[in-house]
């Protein structure tokens, strides 16, 4: 894990190298179709709730994440003639998503396939399929495939949205970034410290940002074994912060700009008087300084930033397993391609 | 909450007496619109993702989860003239929902709103107003508000289907088999002393009944003050099921019949493998025969299922609340009006 980590960097250059240029390609998929489904699971549904909220905020499109039950188990007769539907897995051999993406070109999507492994069933299948460059990758959490899964769906998002307002001036910008972040290591220790003396942690980000909190507690609890829950503030409010006082962790997750870092450092506060230890990922000044720990991000706006700001989070993780005598490449209970329904026929 | 959890049988029977007659100005309104946008926050929200489901399944239109933030942080620009947008609040009055039907109606979208009062802001800003008959609600935690809310989506869910698959006759016999299980309170003791004894407890159910296991644990978690959370068995098993093991109670929500009870089951016998405590709410013989402890559910198909099947559960949630010494009518740090950015300007 700590060695794909720091491949991280090479891995992004590589995938916008193979993928910026299949923008006309995806520009005229995608054309007279308002609405994007995306289909996924587990860090790839985490990649996939980062292109949710972009592909609205920046295209205007609207955007779902699918139930692939709605297809596999239901059967549902859709008309998707409105619809591209993007389909993300590392492997490209999860039968619940190959099957979602074949429902879907039946209901009459186009379909996107997002990919690490170019002769994969879900690249077969697809009208166009986006192959990320992240090289094979051995340990079980996802690391670089994440980050270029997240590329791959930026690239999407700058092909679909107006082209003055283009993204890829700062997605060239993210390598760097990661490398900075991965060199400096700021705040690690510290963080690994807090969450290693709390039975209860969960992690909240909203808006773009979301999926990365998504991320962080997933790679949290398949990493370290502690059950994490990753929410936004808004749902956090209505109701689970009834179980928020002393003892408790909140890991925070924000980016140095947009409509909701302050939504985000009025959390902080809030968790800060209850009492909760909070170590914040990313965010401004305000941000950083509402929080217990600190863990700078990285200079990018928030339409990119999760690229980069999962990175920390990547590196915190992996020394809390090693700190609690775990194996961060091999979690309990997992193998490196999931299947949903493992006792039933595809 | 005891008495208003009592009160259900008949908060539906006036809830149904009150809607079943809009059905035709619900189906004029939702005339050529293809997209469904569920709007809601907290437990309007769980009865949201019944809809999302019911929707999909029974009337072909696509169904979608809102991003609130996407309308009140990002002001994105979106066209809804294909689309009905579903907005669900007890009260009507938190800002959230309110601002983002009205943003839902300046984007070219039809509204209808889910409430339990009258003359609330969201009442009187939506195209046609479903006013609940549940009555006034003095707990927090919500319960016959709740499956009030159930009540008026399945109505919609009737209104936009197939005439010749109606849901009505189903419907109607809804309030008797929450009176059957009110009265027999079966299995509930026996799950009060698996969940007092854990200290980890996770809820899981999928596809129509999967709002139902959000639900139950945020219900477990506001009132028992345990972090609890609910997800799908796919969910479950793409990364968090590492967590599981002797001391974890998984709480299982199940239809009687429908596509995913043999899914259900499989997850009952895999987690019980793994050496957590199993309560299996609902479901058919052989999937309460592969859970520990057994609360029977309603005798109702799956697409009406989830509003019977939530009792059982409050049942349990509100005598756990007690066997513990907390106060079930007032969880700590809870209101009944939730607002979801408190500090900022609506």
């Amino acid at each position: 894990m700590a060695t794909e980590i720091a491949e991280q960097p090479a891995a992004l250059e590589r995938t916008f190298e193979a993928l910026l240029g299949r923008r006309d390609e995806l520009r005229r998929l995608a054309a007279g179709r308002g609405h994007v489904l995306m289909v996924a699971r587990g860090s790839s549904d985490n990649a996939g709730a980062y292109g949710r909220y972009l592909i609205e905020v920046h295209t205007g499109r609207g955007a779902t994440m699918a139930a692939p039950s709605l297809a596999t188990h239901y059967a549902v007769r859709r008309d998707l003639s409105d619809t591209l539907v993007v389909s993300v897995s590392q492997s490209g051999e999860t039968d619940e998503i190959v099957d979602t993406q074949a429902w879907a070109a039946a209901c009459g999507a186009r379909t996107v396939a997002v990919t690490n492994v170019g002769d994969s069933t879900l690249a077969d299948g697809a009208d166009l399929a986006l192959v990320t460059a992240a090289g094979a990758e051995l340990a079980v959490p996802a690391t670089k495939s994440y980050t270029a899964q997240l590329a791959a769906i930026a690239v999407i998002s700058d092909a679909l949205g107006p082209a003055e307002r283009g993204l890829a001036t700062a997605l060239l910008r993210v390598p760097d970034e990661v490398r900075r972040l991965l060199d400096a290591r700021a705040g690690v220790d510290d963080a690994v410290t807090a969450l290693a003396a709390t039975d209860t942690a969960l992690v909240s980000g909203r808006g773009i940002v979301y999926g990365t909190a998504l991320e962080v507690a997933l790679k949290l609890e398949e990493t370290c074994l502690k059950p994490v829950r990753g929410l936004s503030y808004a749902d956090l409010r209505h109701g689970p912060i009834a179980v928020v006082g002393t003892g408790v962790t909140g890991v925070l997750v924000a980016a140095e700009d947009g409509p909701l870092v302050a939504g985000m450092t009025d959390l902080a506060a809030q968790l800060g008087d209850l009492g909760a230890t909070t170590v914040g990922i990313g965010g401004d000044r305000g941000f950083q300084a509402a929080c217990r720990v600190r863990v700078p991000g990285p200079d990018l706006p928030e339409s990119v930033a999760p690229l980069a700001l999962i990175v920390p989070a990547q590196l915190v993780v992996e020394a809390l397993a090693r700190h609690l005598g775990l194996d961060p490449d091999a979690p309990r209970g997992l193998s490196k391609v999931t299947q949903t329904d493992p006792g039933q026929p595809a």
